[in-house]
C-alpha cells in the first residue's frame, strides 16, 4: 500500500555535520519508499545537501504532505509558525534525547518513519496565540507563538507594572517581572519554571501565569482559550513581548499588547502508541 | 411585566436566629412580588418558620424555578449536589461578607432581588464531579462534587501511594498526602491551598492537583473535562475519599476511585454586571 | 596506627535475610581490623546474628565508639533519636541508592570504612527538635525528632486551626492541613514537600512550613534555632502530633505542642570528600 | 532626663512638597526637645529647609547618634549602605502605611518619637551582602546590599546560565532567569516573589532563590551567613547584577560575582513593643 504521504519535506536548520548525514539518511529512505522528497532551501544551503528538489517554506506549506523536522523543540517551534497556515503534519526527529515536541529520536528514526508511511500514526491539533501590539490605538506589530508570548522586563529595569483585561472586564493590575500568556504546549516551557500548571493539548485554554508577581496572591489562571486579552503597560522604562522566546519586540510605556488564539493550529503526527502522559512522565522524571 | 420565577425556593440550614429574620424577609419580599414561595423543610424546621408552603428538596426541584441560598459557600455545595439533576438556578445570600459562590450579601439583597425578578441577571453553568469507589471490581459507594473530589492520608499515616491512569493510560504512581481532583469551581478552594491553579468556570477542565507530593515535579496539571480518572490506592493503612469536604467514604489498598465529570450541571444565577475576575480580585485581595 | 573507633556498634533493624549476611560481613571486617563489635540486640535477634557480643542501646550509648547503621533514613532517624543523648557518632550504609542520611553505598562499604578506621572522615553536629504536648496545663507527653515535629490534621477532618506563639509573641492563627517544624536535617524531607526551603545543615534554625494553609500569604518561614515555638490547637475534631513521621501522639482541642531545639545534637559521621551540595545535587537530580 | 541621641539627623530624599513640611515639623521637635538636628544636604537642597545645620552623609555617619529618614523602604535600603560603615542606628517614618523598614507612620510619629528620646526603643543588627565582580581574575566592581544581590538576564536573553560555588563546592549549574542571594531582610521583598523563604533577621543565613529555575527541583536553600559564594555566567548574551534593585553592573561572559556577608551591619531602631512577626502579619495580611 501506498502511503498518503506522497511528499514530505525534510527541515533541520542547524548547522552540523551530523545533520547533513541525517537528512541524507532521511532522503535516501523516502526515496526508497517512492516518496517525493523536498529539503527546505535553508537547510539544503546550510548541509550542502544536494541531488534532491529544494522548496522554500511556501512551497512546503502548498506542496508536501508532511513535513519532518530534524532539531530540538526550538526549531519544531519555529517551523511550526512558518506552517501554520498550510495544512501539513509536522513530526519532529531530536537530536539526542527526545524533547517536549520531537517524538522520534535519531536512533529509531527510520523503522519509526516505515511505521508511520504505514498508516501508524495518530494526528494531534495544537493551537498557537497571535498578538498584536498597539500603540495609540495602532497595530505596530503582531506575531504568533506555538509555545507563549511574554511581557516582561527588560534591561536593568526592577519590574514592570501590567494592567490586564479580559473579554473587556478588568483583571488586575500587577507589578511583577512580567506576563506569560502559554498554549496548553507551552505550559510544559517556560510557563512551567514559573510556576505554571501543565494543561493538557486538548484543552481550549491559554495559562495566564505571573512572573514573580508582587502581589502572593496573583496565581496561575487557565481561561478559555477563546479569551481576548489585553496586556497594558502602565509602568516601565523597559518591557518587551517575546514569541516562543525566539522573536521579540521593544515596547514603550501605554502600549497594549493583545493576545488571542491564533486562526489556524498546528498538526503534530504521532507515532502509533504515544501517550502526552508517558511523554511528561519521562521528560519530567515523575519515575 | 411578571417575573419568570414563578416560584421560588428558599434555603438555609444553620440553625441561627438571625437566618430566620433573613428567610421571613425573603417570604415576605417574594410575596409581595406576586412569586409563590417554598420553604425548604429542614430550614423551616430550624428556624421554625410558618405561614409558607413547605417542600423537601425533590418538590423544590420539580416545582420551583428558582432557589434562594441563604449561607455561606458550603451550604451552596450541599444545594447544588442536592439540586443538580433539576433544571433549577440557584443564587446565594451570604451572611456577612460574599464567599466565592454567594454573590448577593445580606445588606442589599432586597433591591438586587429586585433586580432578578425584573430579568436582570446571568446564568452560568458549573460542571460536577462524579465519583464510584471500586473494591474487588464492584461499585461500593459513589458520590459527587460542585468543589473536588479528594483522596488523602488520614488517621496517622505518613503517606499513601497511589497509581493514576487517566483514559486508560499510564500516569503515575505517586507518593503524596492525597490527590485532589477540582471542578474549576474548586479550584480557589482546597485546590488553591495546595498550589493548584484558578480554571475560567468556561473551561471544561478538571485540575489534578497532588497534595505535597515526593517527587518535586509532580506539578498540578488541568485536564480534558471529559477524561475518565482512575485512581487505585496502592499502599496505605488508612485513607479516604472526600467530597467537597463534606461527606467522605474509608478506602482500603487497592480501592479505586473512578473520577469523570458528571452529567448534568448546576445553573448559578448571577446578578446583572457580576464578574468573575471581579469577584477573584476581591477575594483573593489583588487590589 | 590504631583506629580511634575501638569499639562499633552495628545496627540494623530490617528483617530481612540479606542484611544478615551485610551484618555479618562488617563485623568480620572489623573483627579483622582489630575493632571490638558490639550487635544491637533487636538487629541481633531478627538477623540470627551470632558469635558477637549482643548489646541494647543505652549499652553502645556508653561502650561504643561509633554506631554503623545499616538500612535507610528511615532506620537512621530512629537510631539517632535513640543515642542523641550519648556521645557517639553515626555513619549510614545504604541498602541500594545511598539516601539523605546514610552517605555509604553497600557496594563499596568496606573500602569506605577501611579509609575511615584510618581516620579519613569528618564530622558534623545535627540538631534534633523536642517538642511537649501540654493539656491543661500539664505536660502528658512529649517527643523528640531529628527531621520534623508534624501538627497535622487525622482521620476525615477537613482542615484546622492552630495559634502560634513564638517567644510569647503571636505569630499567626492558621487554618490549614497542619505545621511542620522541621530541622534542617528535615528541610530535604517532608518539609520540602510541603513548598519548604532547603535549610543548609550549618544553620541554628528551625523551618516553619504551613501544609496547604488557607492564606496563600502564609509562607515559610525559618525562625532562630533558639526559638521556644508553641502551637495551640484551637479547632480540630481530630488532630495529632507527629515526631520524624514515626511516632504519634493524639491531640484535642486547646492542646498546646511546644517546640524548642533539643539540648543535645547527634554527631554523624561522613567519609572524606563528602560534600552536602554534591548530595542534594544527587538526591535531587539538580544534574 | 536627656536623651541619649543628642545629635539627630533627618533625611528624605524624595522631591515633594510634603517631605518638606514633615521634615520641618521633625527638625521643630527635635530643637524643641533640646536634641541637635542635622538636615541631609541633598534633602535640604530638594524641599529647601533652611535654618538648621546641613551636612552630608560621611559628616551624619561621624556626629549624629539617631538617622530618621522619612520615606518608604527603598529610601531606607540607600541610606542603609550610606550608613552602614557609621555605628548610626536608624529609624523609618513612612508616607502612608508602614513598610517592612519603616516602622513609624507619619501620624503618629512625633508621639513615637516622644517615647523613643525617653529611651523607650530596642535596637536590631540587620546583616547586608558585599558583593565583588571579576573579570579575568580582577575586581572590576563591587557592591553592597541590604536587601539582595541579584544576577539575572537583560535585555531579550531567554535565559542565562550559572555556575554556582560554595566555600569552595560545586552547587550547580542553573539555567534560569537568575538568582537572588538575599539576606534575612531581603526576604520579604524580591525573593519571596519569586518563592523564597522568610528568614528571620536574627539569623546568620542567606537565602540562595532562583528565579524561573528550568530545572524544578532547584528550590530555594538558606545558607550559612559566613559562606562565600561565586556565581559564574557561563552562558548569557546580556546579564546583569543588582545590588537592592537600586544600582547595577553589566556582566560579561565568564563574569564572576562573588558574594559574602558584609563586615559591617546596619542597626535598625525600633519602637518599644516592636514585634517582627506582628510586621509580617500586618504586611502579608496574615489576619
Amino acid at each position: 500500500m501506498e502511503s498518503a504521504f506522497k511528499t514530505i519535506a525534510v527541515i533541520g536548520k542547524y548547522m552540523n555535520p551530523e545533520i547533513r548525514e541525517q537528512i541524507l539518511m532521511l532522503a535516501d529512505f523516502l526515496t526508497t519508499h517512492q516518496v517525493g522528497v523536498l529539503v527546505e532551501v535553508t537547510t539544503a544551503q546550510q548541509s550542502d545537501i544536494q541531488g534532491y528538489p529544494i522548496a522554500d517554506m511556501s512551497t512546503i506549506g502548498s506542496q508536501a504532505h508532511l513535513a519532518i523536522v530534524v532539531g530540538g523543540d526550538g526549531t519544531m517551534l519555529s517551523v511550526a509558525r512558518s506552517l501554520v497556515d498550510y495544512n501539513i503534519p509536522l513530526v519532529g526527529i531530536n537530536r539526542g534525547r527526545f524533547g517536549f515536541l520531537t517524538d522520534l529520536s535519531s536512533d529509531s528514526m527510520l523503522s519509526c518513519l516505515e511505521n508511520i508511511l504505514a498508516g501508524k500514526y495518530t494526528l494531534e491539533q495544537r493551537m498557537l496565540l497571535s498578538a498584536d501590539i498597539r500603540r495609540f490605538g495602532e497595530v505596530i506589530d503582531s506575531g504568533r507563538a506555538l509555545n507563549d508570548v511574554v511581557v516582561n522586563k527588560s534591561g536593568g529595569v526592577r519590574l514592570i507594572e501590567l494592567e490586564v483585561y479580559i473579554d473587556g472586564q478588568f483583571v488586575y493590575r500587577q507589578r511583577s517581572d512580567g506576563l506569560i500568556l502559554a498554549t496548553p504546549t507551552g505550559t510544559t516551557a517556560y510557563s512551567l519554571s514559573a510556576g505554571g500548571p501543565i494543561l493538557h493539548p486538548t484543552l481550549n485554554a491559554i495559562a495566564m501565569v505571573p512572573i514573580c508577581p508582587h502581589t502572593l496572591s496573583n496565581r496561575p489562571i487557565a481561561i478559555n482559550g477563546s479569551s481576548h486579552v489585553e496586556i497594558t503597560l502602565i509602568h516601565a522604562e523597559d518591557a518587551r513581548v517575546h514569541f516562543d522566546g525566539q522573536m521579540q519586540v521593544s515596547l514603550q510605556q501605554g502600549d497594549t499588547v493583545v493576545v488571542q488564539r491564533a486562526e489556524n493550529s498546528v498538526t503534530l503526527l504521532h507515532p502509533e502508541g504515544h501517550s502526552h502522559y508517558g511523554m511528561l512522565r519521562d521528560k519530567l522524571r515523575w519515575g
